[in-house]
């Protein structure tokens, strides 16, 4: 397809088409004369995740790079590299330059997960306990194991959502995956919590509907 | 106590403190002199929990004075009480001006839940479920079920420990167990991912304690 017609299927202005080519986030199309090139479904579907991306899910470019790195240079390692596409999505968490992540380490062998220290989300559990810690509702035992249950079977939804396990599609599955239900499942908690707190408290809104 | 006791059972520095107090976050201590004033156990916790909500979850202090009130006046509607304050934290989702929350109101109608329009956490759902549309990964029938069976187990774990039906007690609970909990759980669904991957993947680090 020409220039104008991808412009109008992916809905990406012009400029920021061009911008994308520069940058080698899009890549070129098939040259057919000096000044023109044919474009195929292939860019179309790359920009429709560059706005994703950048747009729904709000990354900044330089995360939407490596993002796009992973998926056009797969590693021969699936796992790893998709490590290290969660690892751009927030929260930016600082890892321990030791390593070192005490309260994460004791609750994941507690559970009989996998504990990998490199892995970002690691030192992301271990603030968010920290947090809790402080402020004096740190994380039970019985909680814990009830939580990761429940946990383990929402991931087990989403993998078995994968579509195939090669590395191009299952980093850009699981990088929105991730970062796009995360949301819903916060807000599905605290309705859960209002759902309960009716029925246990009656209430004015206790009617369903009103 | 004293105030040099209660800064230092507090660990919230003099100035903080006067300034709590005569922002009316902190109740006043009992006069006993025209310069002095006696202290209790119930400052402590006053400051614990205002320190919470700042440097731990986060809140600027319009929204813990909101909170406090809420916990010092209870309104006589506990649940009501409970939608307020849980409102006030983030995603700061704007409300829609009609109240029409269509996939918000199509998935609760789905899952059998209550639909309040005005409870935030509703509009929370429909930018969530509106952005996971965007991106091409609409939230399907067979998820939505399994996620909110899941995450109702995860909500009655979360009730069955609240302390009491007693307002105050119940809106302190509920907006540190909301605000807290969430980056747990978000985390602990990317560790159980990357426990599920490693052994759907293996690679380097699918190993557990490498």
């Amino acid at each position: 397809m020409k220039m104008s017609e991808l412009l109008q299927r992916s809905g990406v202005p012009l400029a920021t088409v061009k911008y994308y080519l520069r940058e080698g986030l899009l890549p070129p199309g098939e040259s057919i004369g000096a000044t023109r090139a044919d474009y195929g479904e292939e860019h179309v579907r790359r920009l429709a995740l560059i706005r994703a991306l950048t747009e729904v899910v709000g990354l900044p470019l330089a995360s939407v790079r490596t993002i796009l790195g992973l998926i056009d240079e797969p590693e021969a390692d699936t796992f790893a590299a998709l490590g290290r596409a969660i690892a751009v999505l927030p929260p930016a968490v600082e890892a321990d330059p030791d390593g070192d992540y005490p309260r994460a380490r004791a609750a994941l062998e507690e559970i009989g997960q996998l504990y990998d220290p490199g892995y970002a989300a690691v030192a992301q559990l271990e603030q968010a306990l920290a947090a809790a810690e402080a402020a004096g509702l740190p994380m039970g035992r019985e909680r814990l194991h009830g939580y990761a249950r429940h946990v383990m079977a929402i991931a087990e939804l989403d993998l078995a959502q994968l579509p195939g396990t090669e590395t191009s599609r299952a980093v850009e599955y699981s990088v929105l995956g991730t970062a796009l239900y995360e949301p819903i499942l916060a807000a599905m908690r605290r309705l859960a919590h209002q759902d309960l707190a009716s029925r246990l408290l009656g209430g004015a809104a206790g009617e369903p509907g009103l």
